[in-house]
């Protein structure tokens, strides 16, 4: 086998596992659309267990947090970072401004969009890079601390949140 | 750059790709059992949120589903098929018995040790191939099909149903 095939065999392995962990990706949206498309927006104003956080809350905190995937993959500038304040430093119901459920879906479906385009731009290689919350130093000794491992990481807390925002039934 | 490097570097990248993977699940199984080190077994009993799954029944439900690897992945015989009838067929309180909660405590706790060392034992390559859920032609046409990708969904699994369970308080 020559070293040019071998070449073409990394990469087609990389793109594979890219592939492998977008498409996860893509598949915990697709869920949280499905359910998102059977709610009223005022169902979305009601806590999604007794005590719990509210639906709009759980929905502003995922925003925030993949939105700033763009800045933690270094693929650009983020869309929404003034949610962290009211959806990632603080608690639900600190607030009684917040912004309304018809303005937390367009982002949502946005912020997807953006992060599709995103992701589809990143070469195989890159993905494999590190991103900006690690040093140099320890992403040397420590080279699965790259981008895709955050995508990973933030597919399983949209899955974790996905899991207590069906309990709110249509 | 020799061909013997080629192949050393994408080995290397699968088993980078692998760990990253099994260090998710691993996170996932270490916040679960955090959890459930901190609640007695009386609590088990109650369900999630009003009108919901009993924590017991989650429990059962991810021990059944994460078992279904061991045949999935052709790893060896499943520890529990038992478990199915009752916590993956039926909903929560179909039956009337069921085991205990510590009865399942323990079963989580082996499962986990015998899947750790199954996936300690397969081979990088292994973990690309085809699991036992889909044909040798669409894996022809659809490679991202393979063992791995199991592994990374049924991580989102045990993340939504994780986000479930931590509803019940200590």
């Amino acid at each position: 086998m020559s070293t040019q095939n071998e070449t073409t065999t990394l990469k087609n392995s990389k793109e594979l596992f890219v592939k492998m962990v977008v498409s996860n990706w893509e598949l915990q949206n697709q869920r949280l659309n499905g359910w998102l498309a059977q709610l009223s927006d005022e169902r979305l104003l009601e806590p999604v267990a007794e005590g719990k956080n509210r639906a709009v809350y759980l929905l502003g905190h995922l925003i925030a947090v993949n939105d700033g995937m763009i800045s933690l993959l270094g693929l650009g500038e983020r869309l929404y970072p003034e949610l962290d304040e009211i959806f990632v430093k603080n608690p639900d119901r600190t607030f009684d401004e917040i912004p309304t459920v018809a303005d937390l879906k367009t982002k949502w479906a946005n912020l997807n969009a953006v992060l599709t385009r995103y992701f589809t731009e990143l070469d195989a290689d890159e993905w494999f890079g590190k991103h900006n919350a690690v040093s140099q130093e320890n992403f040397a000794r420590e080279p699965h601390r790259n981008k895709l491992n955050i995508l990973i990481n933030r597919t399983n807390h949209e899955a974790y949140h996905l899991g207590q925002l069906i309990f709110l039934k249509a």
